[in-house]
């Protein structure tokens, strides 16, 4: 390992990955990912669309799942713990009639007292009732909260979202739409919102756009999903994402663009194209895969290490490998394979099992990476236990060297936006130098990719301060104002 | 069949029965229960103590059961729909832990959205966590809500206890107690109220004690329960009933006796004595097996007739049936004998086989009645339907002649007070006179206890109106103000 | 309690009594139920009148349930571990097509390898498909087993019908009727067997018909039952009990009367008319619940005892206790009732909790038996234990006196016809004398019901060896060859 | 597209893959799986061995599954319908204890019938206890099913393992290692059997070693498997693959090598590599993924066609597809992105949903594709409606040209040996020539691997014929007898 490469970038450990962007298995760490809001207006299939829209949003949030459908009299709602598969049957879906509909996935821990918290949440207030569905965490929501509290509002789940809900229901405007941008200009962070009633539908992104939120139509219909890779199972169209500040109406009359708030610096969350988004999604007009596949060419540019093949770790990480092996010439093969069948309750094996070398998820090949100098590609790196790990495995499996390349630069501190992080101390990049994270992972070279080379690979918006990107996860600058003396948390949803 | 008998009282019809005191499959029409609950204060097993407690007053709530418990720091709660053996599991009874609960069984209509509905429901508020379970139905919960809602206030629930809970958060009083009082003192209606934060367990009954809600111990801890029956599975003891416009508080200080109201005129449900209560419960010291053999007693003083064998319908009846058959010296007969293992997912049959005679719930024992005078025991008749087809099951069984003899007077009138009751369309005692009724259930005679008679045999409180008891649904006299434009509700849990 | 009630009859103890007949949760010692058929030959709709029939029959095994129909080209069949309600749904009875069934409802010990021995079991032989489904005990099923495996034949069960099937499928005979006499003429023990072919259903009780089965008609069809209450549930009526040694055949020509044997002594089993079968069937034309009210009036005559009230451990013994308060003139009263809602799942109290008193299955109501002498029937008692509850819950409710009266005679022996008893060293009343018994249950009085006094009362069949029932369990006399050293087994099916 | 591509190879059609191998949903037309078997012997965990074991050959039927143990004294066993991970969970799992184990996946066609199908069959015959699990077929199985009736067998399943349970039991020789030649000479067909009794392990492969067959260790223990990959996953290495003919038996004497027949020529099925393997599995010591790269190189040189990029249907044509990017240089992309939580509960869109596009398994990612000539890579054609179905999806994504690769010959005939294929008429391959398939699957060229282009990619055994493997299904030579007027049948499993 050249000196060249351990120096470039300051501190780093921990491999993350997850099971086909969504693995319940808890056997690796990984970054949690977030939720996913699925909606439609104008479709007589309103609910069996969502269904499908949450189907591909599996990815962002495996423990609950809901829609929350309205026709011209009645909302009708169905929210469950587990996945999409197990929530909805014919039981329960094709109750949820009505021609537009909310729907979302939450990613969160499990115990029943959190199915209270599963959305889209539905609430009756002056003017009727309100669902709610949202993908994102308010960095000022315990103060509101508080606020609400001292004027006698109960709260019955620990979301976000309930703030919100009680915001418009104690604005002083009584239309809808007034009092959704009265609420909304009352909260800062990290948000896209879909806000329903009998007859309307609203989509909200927060001033900054860190979340991902896109627009798109079946015939005259019209879909909201948090990836563009829902309107894609429903046979629908993007049409753009949403803007920074953005609110959006749908009701008889069509479609409103309006806005609650100017807008602020676009800082779209760099996480996303990294390692959460499905790639096959595009995110303001920028396919992932491709996004992926670029930050491999540039990992193969910024730090080339000669190598009898190159792996990726899977499934995030494919794309970037099979550009890294693109760029060099270098063979890209399966060295790593996940196991398909993994799941929610697989048994786990005991310790002595384990240190048997029961490997429940992922497998290397020995006939591949025998006698091999492997080239092993990973999206980022979290605690650093899995990253040893799987050196490890393609050590026993007979490689010769491992030299790891990570398509991200180090990942050093929390996150205020959505995405469930560890606190700093157990963030390796924010603990050891990225010399001691190569020996802590066994690797014999170990590189990050720039922050500018990761920014160039996604598609630096030119004259847009940090390219249009938020990367506080890497250099600390968030784009809000944030309490950094507090735990970070998740995803507020 | 003699005139004095079916000239004796209006109008009236329609039998119903329920299974083991809380059948699911709907095959009969009958009296919708309302719903229980349970509290323990000072009891290391306070979740498993409700879990029994909850068991015993399964045949007041099918459809939904809840524990929440309190220990020094936190609420631990959990709710499913379903019987109570089906939602609790040594998955999540072990996590309640704590020395208070309370707990509830609720009946109600299927749908998830109910979910939302089951109790105890759990709410943050300004001064902390607050669960609140309850039995019963408020009059005027409509009016406060919208007054609520204009203020601002969301409802996540259609419940009536969600309105409290909202009038205590609003209070101006900071105390607990102080607030729970303000806001009884708001509200008009039936209810058995416990309610709990983490250091204290609060108990009410309405200014009426219309409802059941009796207190015992168990060693050193206290216990609450809609019926007396749920001390006894524990190996607790009755101690009594609270009483009218009481509030008992329980806390670090042990039992504070206090009130939220002047006493009103006590007006005990007349109901739960003849048909909801279970047999062995006690409510106000007098025992319901004990009352209902009484009534049987009496029906057979009010209304001899000659006959071969008494019989009862299964299981409310038993009681009624015994009395009158120990009366009269006519023998005691398992004429009719029910199904012990009907139950929710027992597959319907279809018209055709429906009609080819299966019967799913009750059997006619025709070694038992053929050519036999049956003197057939009812508690109450709803819509008559169930009626005609009971004697019509013993006509064909062989009995020569059917007498019907019902415990209580013609059902004439909705409920407000949280019995779930049809519209006065649909109750055959608001339609038609006696002799009428007679034969629409094709009986050779009908004859309705006297409310005198009722009284008494349950045991008439000297001096007190109507002798303490609320008939409103024999003779239209409520003890509050209602509005009885509205449709009647059932039980607003 | 006076001596000449104790000194009547040799030693018992051990009470027991189950759920609704057929109780789950094992928090008492019971006898075990044996199993239950069902058939049908000729109706559309045989699956369904399978299912309702085995519903009728659930008290005779709740562990697993199967239906096997035929159609003019195949056998359809579906089986299950679990209650007939959970085994059978919409998405597997509708599958059951066909004019003719066999059914079955097995009592057995839980774990999956047990799921291959649920009946009806399914063949294919020369001549095709066969069913067998069973209720009864094969005494030499050990040694015909042998020899069959001597001989190359393999099992998959461990049930006696797996070898009478290997039976028929190895005579010497073509034709099945041939085939299933030459099978049974081999075979030694108690026996109710069905047996579905393509084209054909066979019907055939053992020589001494010690196990009930009914046949019954439904329009045109044909029925056969374990119990008579499988005929009312689905419209059907009792024709006759089969006769010792028949065998009847249906197929296109209707009914076959026929014989693989030459009748023996009738002897029915009389556990039947005291305990299993339900009170609503008719064994041999004698209704069981008149029977049991005979028992309990002849232990009236045989033992009277001064009492305020007589009560019926629920449920099997309440008719005996009406019978025993009708000829005494002592008021029946509910002292005893059971929880109707205990189940499988319900948890388990602990230790601690069991001590505190927490009672699942049974209270004595105190306001009923408080200072009272009460009369408590039981049907039988077999390790004592359960007893011992029982009079104790009485006390505890601050009954004065206890008089044990049982309308059975001492259990003393094994059964080697189909019910599962515990060994003589478990059996109370093969250890102890009636005196010890008494003081083992602390009761102040017991007495057993006579023998003579048992077959008077359920109906002595003059000039037939022990009035026409085996009643070796009370006095060790057997109607067949029996294996005494070996461990007498349960059912065999 | 050249003609000289598509005069290349006679006909055929129908494009087919499958869910991770192994999908549920039958959204696709496909060839079925067949099953997997995994033994242990000597190892205190022998069930947790299997149940990973099993996991891993999860891809080979997820229909049913099962692990039978054995101790020094029993056997212990539980099967049931599902993936491995719903059939085994911590109440059964911890049951099956004892050293050593066989256990199998199988897939099949759904209803309980099948239950009795389910692998290992446990049976009872002279010497004892006796488990059997196997994968593969028997082509004379039905003629010696019969004879064995003739002789007074009857059968409890369809499955050709029965069959050779009665030969092992009927055998002349006491020997359970003897019994099992004689009954192994008497068959003929493809298979992998292991064989369990208390004290011994046998493991055969049949004469030509047509289906793939493993043998590992783990410390002291012995394992063996249809793939390796189940070997890697308990952290067991891969020793050698069984011999054709070979069988291998495991006492307390340790592992003794026998034949039970002298061994044929070698004639592995090619669908293996092709299709059906793991890529991380090695058969005969071939890694199954380099072959499948090996596939898409010689594809590259038979039928190099220009093209912007290289897409894999996923997953099992992934491998050919970077082989095919290697050779020619073309980029190899994520042109196509399979859903990974589709399976079993995946409520089916309806028809008007499906024709408005919703797409449940597979999308194109259209910034991918859009504008470019794609190369699509897949392993086999079947019916011919999946590869017209992905086309499609291609040029909606609007791909310009789509050239289609077949990493195999044309599916013409049907396969006796175990693998679930459609009958002739169905085989578009079998209809059509291959300019016509081209048409009908929409594509701008279509080629198919020659025979001896595959041949040489797997890895020809020089001096054997047809270079060592079984290729009957592209050209219609089989190894053994076979009855083609007969329907092919499945997996005899």
């Amino acid at each position: 390992m050249s000196d060249a490469v351990t120096s470039g970038k300051g501190l780093w450990t921990g491999s993350y990955y997850n099971e086909g962007h969504g693995g319940h298995d808890g056997l690796f760490d990984k970054l949690k990912e977030e939720c996913g809001v699925f909606g439609v207006f104008g479709h007589p299939d309103a609910a069996s669309l969502s269904y499908y829209g949450l189907h591909a949003l599996q990815h962002r949030g495996q423990e609950s799942a809901g829609i929350c459908t309205a026709d011209a009299d009645n909302f009708h709602y169905f929210r469950g713990m587990g996945l999409v598969k197990e929530v909805f049957d014919q039981s329960n879906l094709p109750t949820l009639v009505g021609t537009s509909a909310i729907a979302h996935v939450r990613y969160s821990t499990a115990g029943e007292s959190k199915l209270a918290n599963a959305q889209p949440l539905v609430f009756k207030y002056r003017e009727g009732d309100l669902a709610v569905a949202t993908n994102g965490n308010l960095v000022n929501a315990g103060e509101i909260r508080q606020q609400l509290e001292k004027q006698g509002s109960i709260f019955q789940t620990t979301s976000d979202t309930e703030v919100v809900a009680h915001l418009i229901a104690r604005s002083k405007h009584d239309d809808i739409v007034d009092a959704v941008k009265d609420a909304l200009q009352q909260v800062i962070g990290a948000y896209a919102f879909l806000i329903l009633t009998k007859d309307k539908l609203i989509a909200a992104l927060d001033p900054n756009g860190l979340r991902p939120f896109a627009m798109g139509k079946l015939g005259d219909a019209y879909l909201f999903a948090s990836e563009s890779c829902a309107f894609d199972i429903v046979g629908g169209t993007y049409m753009r994402d949403l803007l920074p500040g953005e609110l959006l109406v749908l009701d008889r009359n069509g479609l409103t663009e309006d806005r609650f708030t100017e807008s602020q610096t676009r800082a779209t969350c760099a996480m996303e194209y990294i390692y959460f988004a499905r790639p096959d999604s595009d995110i303001d007009a920028i396919n992932v895969h491709s996004a992926r596949k670029r930050m491999g060419k540039r990992l193969a540019s910024e730090a080339f290490v000669d190598a009898d093949l190159v792996t990726g770790v899977p499934d995030s990480s494919t794309s970037a490998a099979i550009g890294f092996a693109e760029q060099t010439g270098i063979p890209y093969e399966l060295g790593l394979i996940k196991n398909r069948y993994t799941g929610r309750t697989f048994i786990q094996p005991s310790q002595e099992l384990r240190e048997q070398g029961v490997k429940m998820k992922l497998s290397a090949v020995r006939k591949v990476v025998e006698g091999k100098r492997v080239v092993m590609i990973d999206d980022s790196i979290v605690r650093g236990t899995t990253s040893l790990r799987i050196v490890n495995l393609l050590r026993e499996a007979g490689a010769t060297e491992v030299h790891v390349r990570i398509s991200s630069p180090p990942f050093q501190n929390p996150c205020f936006y959505g995405i469930d992080t560890p606190s700093r101390k157990d963030l390796i990049a924010a603990q050891k130098t990225i010399e001691e994270i190569r020996q802590a992972i066994n690797a014999d070279s170990l590189y990050f990719l720039t922050q500018e080379g990761l920014i160039d690979s996604i598609g630096r918006k030119d004259g847009v301060e940090n390219g249009g990107f938020c990367t506080g996860c890497f250099d600390n600058r968030y784009v809000t104002y944030v309490n950094d003396s507090e735990n970070a948390v998740g995803c507020g949803c």
